[in-house]
């Protein structure tokens, strides 16, 4: 359709050829010297391109904090060492770090919408269920932490539970032999995002375990993502949040 | 709460001790010579029970199906093979089969809501494919199916991109290095749930390398299920599906 | 200790070389042609050797089991074949087969004692199952059967709880995610051994991802037997089971 | 039972509804700011809750220390460095740390009964051994220790058999082949339990050759817990050790 | 480039509305009822489309050869099995199928240029090279095969080196300890495309260590393809010998 | 022929038994206390030895730099260390040192010819890319850098496709999921040269996925080098743009 | 040495140049229609050609059967089928087929020197160490069995200890945990061929973890070859034999 | 027979009960307070122990390397550290430290047999071929090194086939590809000894590549020791070099 529309206003003479052409091209993106920052993301996904600092080379990450920041006024940034945070601190004195999750921000008050739960098996799984969490968050959504819920003391996940059955949507992060989104999956009706973690030592150090117990489960209505992935459970999180109430809001 | 509830009509008498006994027992299975059928899923997801087929011992496989349509006046079985199908037939004449799938089922009829996309990268890839296809539908999903619009051909997809676009989920089944979930992660904001499947020779043969690939997706938005695991990927489509639509229907 | 006595009979001629060579050789086994039956595992062990069927050559398969049945007044093999069946019922007509487990017995009548519950997580893994209580069963121990009681559907074990409390030992056995004997080991005070089954598909086809989730149990008292290993934890059971029972059978 | 019990109590008023809520939410645990403290745990498996201190936040590693410690009148933690016992010094000060096995634990007098032997292939497996045996020893059984008599050698492990025979349980730690537990095991007539470590290199190296080889093992009454699971082993040895004496305590 | 001059064909008229969007939704397959045939490959690479065998349902393999062969003139399939043969036979009487490669072909008479070695390192390999070999030809490549020259017996290989120094570009296929392309890739001066194949046993079962030895190579020059991918060798070194050959035809 | 010459000259005594045995042991390589420099490659191969600089001694690593620079009037070293460059410099001080790709060299003016382009998925695989990068151009190859554009964000590569479409040959180093190579080498014509980076986390960490994604594509032409092998990539599109040029230079 | 004494053999007309160049170019193989057999690897190792039959097309596997026969005047082929063995007969009548090790072959009366010893685990290794066995028995080796001796029943080595202690060289083949060679190298002063056999289930099915044993062994002397090659041991046991004799014969 | 003769001795009262108990129980070790120093190996295999340095607590490898020098007049240690190198010079000021193989001894002057040859591919495998090569020179074999001689540049390994076919037995140690072993067992006529080396990176990182390639050598008379076990490998070669040398030394 709107290949259709801008070839008959190229036409017709109401649309230019160079806008046209930019158009085709798709070309959208902020180029740096070497990166090219995805800026037409938020058009086509609705969320702002967030950095993931681990590796980015000290010479542009401030940089690209800062561009980021001037474009969107806030910013986000996961996997971020303390030493990248002194130096994104340099540019932007507000920035805030968060020594557990790695995640280093500027967040702009926003109102928060529906209902996600981030649930643990353990403490040592917390660093990613908060990445989880606070990229939800980011993102606009309401999130509850339920933590050190795991499958060896099931009187405490079943303490817990109709909080949990409430949820739009549970993120639950494990580690060691990764079975909780196998016993949250068979108690709630909505979907679950399983976290492996790379808690663990012997044959579940490094998370495959847990990623393959998760991958196994015989509980419906859970799917997995990478091993440590908290900032793409809580972007899906945040998909299925907003899908759950975009039509609650017209009220 | 309930527990609470439940409890204060005991002491009051309102709730015999065999019914409270029976709550926090949480007894509600049809108990079979072997198997327990979970009949209480209906109440805690919302969905009937559903019969995997593989491997169910011949002797009692038809008596579950039977059973399972009196209650709920249809019945969907997953993986069944060919012998399965001669085999329930008896009791259930009127029971279909899908080869490419596998399905084996008896469906009522019933409306279908939202939308659901379910791709696949080639052709050897549609049994999987099908298999979510048909669960979502089955569990009440409108389903869309875009199917041979694998990466190596990128026009194919581009040509269909916009239809996938206004999906409230994409179901991307792919087998061999498994890059159309990435793909199409990109150019879309709702979710896309990754199917591996086992097509594929050499090193991607069982859909080991394609499961890897989607977990490592650097696209947002994208969470995988197990290789092959259509059933797992339909019915999570339809638990976003139905929160997507849940408050249109009121409209 | 032994050894002094056995060379002091020596010295005083109570004991004659050649009674004393065979001792510090070590030879009871019955010499075959190529193989040599254990028959002083049953001295060693207190169990008497059991005939393991898989690759067994037919050429004295039956042979075996003869020569055991007469020793004994009866015999136990595991992992057999319908055809070795048939090949064995010709010398030993009375022999009894069990199609699921694949156990080929002529079992004598004894009592047996104390409590041992074997537990599944589907009905898929009782062919496993079958192969531990059975085992146990031969070896003398009093078993119970709770079958299917995976947690995707949690409130089919809660409700099977006290009785699984009160055995000695539990053998839990289950194949994809494996996620039983985590939660059940939350929940008993006795040993729980884990057998991982090679019940499922994807990645949690032949047993690893079972396998490998049992042995990162955060639960306590869990151990483990290899994939499919029905036999060795029915035997491990019995070890356990008799200790457990030992000093009470003086009562 | 206990269930009827309760709520006929409930019915005649004898127990209050907020007695019979707490038992039927299950509620037992120290609720610290993100950690649950399963100070259940004494009653459902008659041990108290143990400290994994490997990644436990500095944050509140004493204060949980300190907290078991005042429940208990003693205290254990496993996998502790020297850094987290100088932390809990300062909160504990007459806490023992034992460099080797990373135990840190304060422990008051007690009997210990029955015999559980615990041995190494070699001195490098120690570690683990020790985490074993101390672990057994807190939770009240009697230690015999038998290092380095491995497979290469086997003149030593031959040498101190009948010491090894007498035990209620062994536990055999061992890294490179991790074939002493087979050996072992076709030589006693109780449990052994396995312990991979994670001592060799090349293909050996992390301790899953020695842990496939335990699995793998002809011998019989051989279960495997996760590489360098000392504690583990502990607690079942203790589960097993417990169970063979407790008629014998009446007498 | 081209964009700009569509778009200024659009304004100027010269170029219809549907042609242009037509090039811009990029439509160019033919669309079967599953399947969508690639024809743009011919115009974006070079090359016609061809039919990867395996897996292909019955039900439409001989529709898609007599399209291919109706647009093309010929037709060229891969991993065909015996009854494919005799399905694609009925529609096209004159296909011709080779057993050892499982290639599946009509091919029109066509001048070959270049010159492609391909070698193997064992007789058992010849299936592997033949797919890669007859690939090359059909795309218009000259091919020498020099096989059975692996390096356990080094002199065979010497024997023939000069010829296969002359070649644009060497397939070497090999499995078992695959060094053979480490080998010629040490004496040649042109790429080399190391095939591994599924040839072997016990550690080389399945192509894995060959593929493995490949990628390791400390030679120069040499790239490697999927295991057991003949076509895909053979595709490439037609693009090398077409590069290599492009400027001499001009003479 | 060239050994029937030979062979003949020293018949007809034209050439010394010392020359020819000189030939038929083919020892030309410089030999060091411990190494064998391969002098010989040039003659073999067309291009000079390069220096891999990790795990090489110090004692003797300067020596080779300065030995290959005599040698040949320029020197290139891949993966040296910062230190290893102020060892060098003592020896060589114009040496020039990269810290990115870790190439430490002296280059010799020189024309460069053909078109070789390098992308990269992400920035964090530039030390890889720019490896082959510099290799090639060593070696006299001009190089095109085209970095950033993974498939997440389509349209970035979509924007460049035309300029890479250009190449002779493309190599694409990607980590994560590593879908680069399958995109591109569905809309080039010439060969593309796949290189796994070790970019990643959880699954993708170490570069296994990207690899394995490579060797599975189902694009046509292209091929894989080891993970992380820039090197390997650089000197293949020398020899792959040399023989595209060949022809060209005559004219 | 021999390099230059041809060259002057050349020089002086004591050699032809026709005879020098096949010196040069190692021509000495038997050119099939595909294969190359390696005739001279009788003058180069002192043992002729042996056939691996697995896979060898029927097409000339008779032809190559009679052909090493013709030269030979014995012929041996291993990992035959029954097939093979019909398809040989045809042209050696004589032929003689073991269907328990696979062997196929036609043996001329030869006196056998040494002594090497071939151990099994169990009965299920017997195949494997059969083609050991028979393969250093054609070689002119003799050979002891001692089979069914694995350390789960370490009596039943011990027995046997002296006499494996004799050996010039010890094969030791075991699948299963693959302990062993471990317990022999310990015992004994002479090498030990260890040979994992695929013998197994769950963790050990296929030999892997009986190989990885193997490898980690912490006994002397202990050197491996891969799973199932029976044919390698009996040609290393050979080599090692013939070395400890060759002075003997002398006498 | 030895144990009937000790035996007899008891009872004629030639050997006392003491002395026989001694034999039988097989005592000679020494006790530390954690190890049991095998002093019995001399004896039982002709070779003193050896220190395996790494991981060895400081507490007592000291002691250990004082008492064995006291016994045998001269230590022999392997995988060293420098600092460990410091603590044992406290005790044996002349101890002798070599950096490159991190052997630790002090060897007394010995006339050094027969001949093996020790290979390696690159300049970074010769750690471990020195191990190998100082092991069997500490046993008292004479050995010749061959270094840098790998596959990649085949001229020079032709250069030195001579000599290293002279050998009793051949050391090959390689990483990366791995593949020297393959060419030298198809050159020579006594067996060669495969190292596979952790040298590499990618997919040869850590030496499974090579090892794997080793297992699979199409060569004969190659057997394989773990990764980096140079210890191993030189401990083979001595038994080997003996075995030939034996009947030598009556000459």
């Amino acid at each position: 359709m709107q290949t259709r529309e801008i070839l008959s206003g190229v036409k017709s003479g109401e649309i230019s050829i160079e806008e046209a052409e930019r158009f085709f091209k798709k070309e959208p993106f902020l180029e740096f010297d070497f990166a090219k920052l995805d800026t037409h993301r938020e058009i086509r996904q609705g969320f702002p391109e967030v950095v993931f600092c681990e590796r980015k080379a000290d010479a542009y990450l401030a940089d690209i904090f800062q561009r980021l920041y001037e474009r969107y006024g806030e910013v986000f940034g996961t996997r971020a060492s303390k030493a990248q945070y002194e130096l994104v601190k340099k540019v932007i004195p507000d920035i805030v770090y968060d020594e557990i999750s790695g995640i280093l921000k500027l967040e702009r008050e926003k109102e928060r919408i529906g209902n996600v739960v981030v649930c643990t098996a353990g403490t040592a799984d917390i660093p990613v269920a908060e990445e989880a969490a606070q990229t939800a968050e980011y993102f606009g959504t309401k999130v509850t932490r339920i933590y050190d819920v795991g499958v060896s003391g099931l009187h405490r996940l079943l303490y817990k539970i109709e909080e949990i059955q409430k949820a739009n949507c549970v993120i639950a992060a494990a580690g060691m032999e990764g079975a909780l989104p196998s016993v949250i999956g068979g108690l709630v009706e909505n979907p679950v995002i399983a976290v492996p973690t790379a808690v663990g030592y012997g044959v579940s150090a490094g998370g495959f375990t847990a990623l393959l117990t998760m991958l196994s489960t015989c509980a419906n209505g859970v799917s997995v993502v990478n091993i440590g992935n908290g900032y793409g459970a809580g972007y899906l999180a945040t998909q299925i949040n907003r899908l759950a109430e975009r039509n609650r809001k017209v009220d």
